[in-house]
Parts: C-alpha cells; sequence; structure tokens
C-alpha cells in the first residue's frame, strides 16, 4: 500500500483564502498575499486558494498560477498549499494540475467536471482516471472535492472509493463540503482518505473518525477561534473545546445566513478599513454597507466578534 | 434603435456542430473540418461550433480557437460561425470573445457563468455588461445562450430583456435549448431580438413568431431534411413542409431516447465507417456499438434514414 500520508499536510484549518479585486476587478495582489498571511500565521496549518470561497471559477487560469507563484515567490511555502484545479475540461485541469505539483504544492484539490449533469460514475472514473495519466506525475496528490449543491456534479461514495483502491497514490483526500454528515461519515470508511469536511460545524464527530481538521470557508474571518478549537481537542482537551466551540458555531450559522462569500469579503473590509475587500466578480453581487453593518451588529452581539 | 440585423446570418438551420475526438482524446482535425464543410453544403446556413453538443466545455480554449482558425484557413466563411464562447470566468470568456469577432465570426454564443448557481438577475447582468466591456468592440454580436438543465443557470426573460433595451447592437439574439415552449414564446416580445429555438420540433411555431431557423443537434445527422422543411416553409409551401416535418420529428424525438451527443456520434462512425466519430470526452461515455445498430435499426425503420 502507498503510504499517502507522505502527502498530507499538518492537521488542523485549512482555510480557502477568499480572492480579493480592485475596483476594476483584477486581482487585488497585495490583498491576497497580506490575506494568505495572516490566515497562515492566525493558525491555519495550510490554504486552499482557489476553492468555491475564492471564487476560483471566475478567475482565469492564469490568475490562478500568477497569484500562486505571487505568494510562493513571496515566502509562502507551497508545501502549505493546495489550490483548487478543477476546470470543467480534461487539458486545461491536466495543465494547470501539472503545474500546482511542479511549483511543490501539497496536492491538488479538484472539482468533478460541472457542466454536463447527471453523468455516470464511470464517466466521472474515466475522467480522473484519464487526468491522472495526462498529467503524467508520481508526486501527484489529489483531493477530490464534492460539492454538489454548487458544482451540480456529485462524487458517490462508490465513485470515490473505486478511486482511491485503483489510484491509492495519486487519490489522497476529499474535501466534503456537502453538508450532508451521512456522506461525510460514510467517507470515512474508505481506507487510506484523509477525509476533510467542508465547515467546522461537524467538526467533533468528523475529528472522532480521523479528520486531521476541517477546510472551513469561515476560517477567512474567525482564523483564530476556529484553530484554537482543533488544538484544544488534539491536546485532550476536549471539554475546553467543546466549549470555545459553541461561538465558533454560532458565527458560521450566523454568516450562512448571509451570502456567505460576499458577507465574509465585507467583513474584511470593515475589519481592514479596505474597502477593496468588498469587491466580488459577478455573478456574485458584493453584499451592501448597510447589511454588512447588521451582521457586524450582530456577530458583536451574538460571539463578542468585533468587526470595525 | 440600432440595426441588429447587420450581424444576423440568412435564415435557415444552423448545426451545432459535434467535435470529434482522435482515440487519444485530442479533436480530429480532419474529421472536424470535414464535418463541417459537409454541413454548410449539405444546407445549413451557418455553424454554431463549441456549444454543448460539441462539448464545448470539456475541450480548452486553445482547442477552440485552434479548429476556428483550422476551419477559416481551409476556407470555411468565418460570417457563418457563431462560435461558444461562454466559460465560467470574465477574463477567459472576454478574451476568447474577442478573439473570435476579431476572426470575423457572426457572433459569439454565451452561456451564463455557470458555476455559482441560484444568482440573481443583477449579477448575471453585471457579468454580461462587463463582457461587453471588456470585450470591448463595437462590431461584437452576442447570442445569449439558454440551456439550464445543463448549466443550472437560467436566463429570465427579464434578465434578456433588460440586457437586450441596455446593449441593443451587443445583444442582437438567444438560443432557448430550455425546450420550454412557453419561455420561447415569450422572447418573441422582446424588440429587435433574434430568437432560435435550440430544436425543431417547435419549429413551426418558431417560424411563424419570425426566428429565422433553428439551431440543432440533430442537423449533424439530418442536415438536408431539416433544411428542407425550412426552405419549403420559406417558399410558402406550409403543407409541403408539415409533411416533410413529420420524419424529421419522429427522428428527433428516437435520437432523444438516447444519449443525444454519444448516439449522433455513433451513428456519424456508422455512416462514415471512421471508428473516431463514436469518441467523446469524460465525462461523456461514448453509446456502445450494439447500441448504435439498435437505434440505427429503429431510424430505418421509422423513417427509412439508411445508417451504414
Amino acid at each position: 500500500m502507498t503510504d499517502t500520508n507522505a502527502h498530507a499536510i499538518a492537521p488542523g484549518v485549512i482555510a480557502p483564502n477568499l480572492t480579493p479585486f480592485e475596483d476594476d476587478l483584477s486581482i487585488a495582489r497585495d490583498l491576497y498575499l497580506e490575506n494568505a498571511r495572516r490566515l497562515l500565521n492566525d493558525g491555519c496549518v495550510a490554504l486552499a486558494p482557489f476553492g468555491t470561497t475564492g471564487e476560483a471559477l471566475s478567475v482565469s487560469t492564469a490568475e490562478r498560477l500568477e497569484m500562486l507563484e505571487h505568494l510562493v515567490a513571496n515566502g509562502v511555502d507551497p508545501a502549505r498549499l493546495i489550490p483548487g484545479t478543477g476546470l470543467a475540461n480534461l487539458p486545461e485541469t491536466a495543465d494547470l494540475t501539472r503545474r500546482v505539483i511542479e511549483m511543490g504544492c501539497a496536492g491538488a484539490m479538484i472539482l468533478p467536471p460541472f457542466y454536463f449533469k447527471g453523468v455516470s460514475d464511470d464517466g466521472l472514473y474515466a475522467y480522473y482516471a484519464r487526468l491522472i495519466e495526462w498529467v503524467g506525475r508520481d508526486d501527484l496528490a489529489i483531493y477530490l472535492y464534492h460539492i454538489p449543491q454548487v458544482s451540480g456534479v456529485p462524487l458517490s461514495i462508490d465513485l470515490v472509493r473505486r478511486l482511491k483502491a485503483d489510484f491509492p497514490g495519486q487519490i489522497v483526500g476529499i474535501k466534503d463540503s456537502s453538508g450532508d454528515w451521512t456522506n461525510t461519515e460514510a467517507l470515512f470508511d474508505i481506507e487510506g482518505l484523509i477525509v476533510y469536511p467542508g465547515s467546522e460545524l461537524p467538526l467533533f464527530e468528523a475529528l472522532e473518525l480521523g479528520a486531521p481538521g476541517c477546510i472551513t470557508a469561515t476560517a477567512n474571518v474567525n482564523t483564530q477561534a476556529i484553530a484554537r478549537v482543533v488544538e484544544l481537542y488534539r491536546q485532550g482537551e476536549t471539554e475546553e473545546a467543546r466549549g470555545a466551540f459553541e461561538k465558533v458555531r454560532t458565527l458560521r450559522l450566523t454568516v450562512q445566513d448571509y451570502a456567505p462569500i460576499p458577507a465574509q469579503k465585507r467583513l474584511l473590509a470593515m475589519q481592514t478599513g479596505d474597502g477593496r475587500w468588498s469587491n466580488v466578480r459577478p455573478p456574485l453581487e458584493p453584499l451592501g454597507e448597510a447589511t454588512g453593518r447588521e451582521l457586524a451588529d450582530l456577530l458583536r452581539e451574538k460571539v463578542g466578534l468585533d468587526v470595525a
């Protein structure tokens, strides 16, 4: 059996870091780097750049590579990066994936091809099999990305099991952002697979089944608190961890009631005083200032988060 | 009012031409050109390369451009091409669109950004508005592409009306592949908009409301018959057109019962004797030979189509 842990990053919280835009909608390079550094300094063990939260599919392949190179050129360790590289087509996904692996990234998080809907498990299997062949690198480490409510294309438990069994060295893990705990739980039965829930809500259930942590959007605005819960848990301070989790959970549920990407960007705009943070690329719409203040007030009241 | 008909192509049938692949899944350049020529010779007034039927989202941007250049370099008139250029992100969609317009194409068929679901009309409006700005060409002619059952992102009647009103010169037409006649019918009320149904099934209803024809996948295997129906109708031979339409309709309904893209590719493989035609890119799966023979038998029996 292949030792998949060779690829694994340290246990803890991984942030799918947000992608900040200038007012002309080009990527704000300075904020992109600043935010990545802050997240890693504040307790994230790694970043998952260009996930759904990072508006990955709203940025070009060239922009993804440029920003990853910008991070690495400025001292961010690529071994702490698991960038999203899943596009709808094979050749571009293979090229981008090869590039991030060559860059030294810990792995690549790869959506299923998401244009055609209702495709078969065999068709999706063929896609990933061909992808592994086309990338053509032994050090390829794939984290599958299951987020059917957005992608429209689920990765069934059977398919994940087949892929892990047939490509034990390349299929390293999965991020399950379905929010469906029954699905996440079933993934833990697949031997050798690293399972990250895509939210901190089922954190304890996941940690108890062997998850190294979680990959969660709210790490962008609540980094230290989520990281502390995982740390306490791992130190055996279960009760304290559960106590600290209450506010983490409340913040998550409160933010979830708003459009989560624009809401977190608005919160960062308020926290940093840099209005560029509120920009999103269409088809998303920015969260208005008044709504942002309403959310900030709620968070102050409920969990004592001090925004602005 | 801007004269949008300046952009329009001749009335008739437009084929979203299939994309043939070699056994290694690269595009079969010779077949791509051959098929385009055949379709134009057999009565299609234009082609819509890289639509859903052309497995557009399964090919890279570079491949799209290469194939379009290959067609034009070999004598295909770009004024008879309306290529699909809609990707999920703005910068790549703007670049590709600009390139096909520079090439002299009649227009570009543009999907809404299709990764995020449940986005607002305002968000989609902002996407197209920004796209028009980023393409930055007065001769830009956009055909909107409404295929919600695949893209997961509908273009509402209100949104289309707003876009046409605010960008009368750039928003030229729409292909409605929803299969929902109520929706197609409502689009005809939008002043100056060219409406193509994405199938030959509602051909007469659409022609009567002023459609110049239809853009239909089955034109790949039933070109002459569909073209003849439109021609007869336009010559005022309504009764004969309706008579000829019966077999066209039956063929469409028969093929629709199979996976349409693999099924048509298999039929072409049988018709031409070139097995490469049966290849599809994952996540689609090829139609098996036996199933292909079954479909061919059905078509021979029902409409007298002689396949192989």
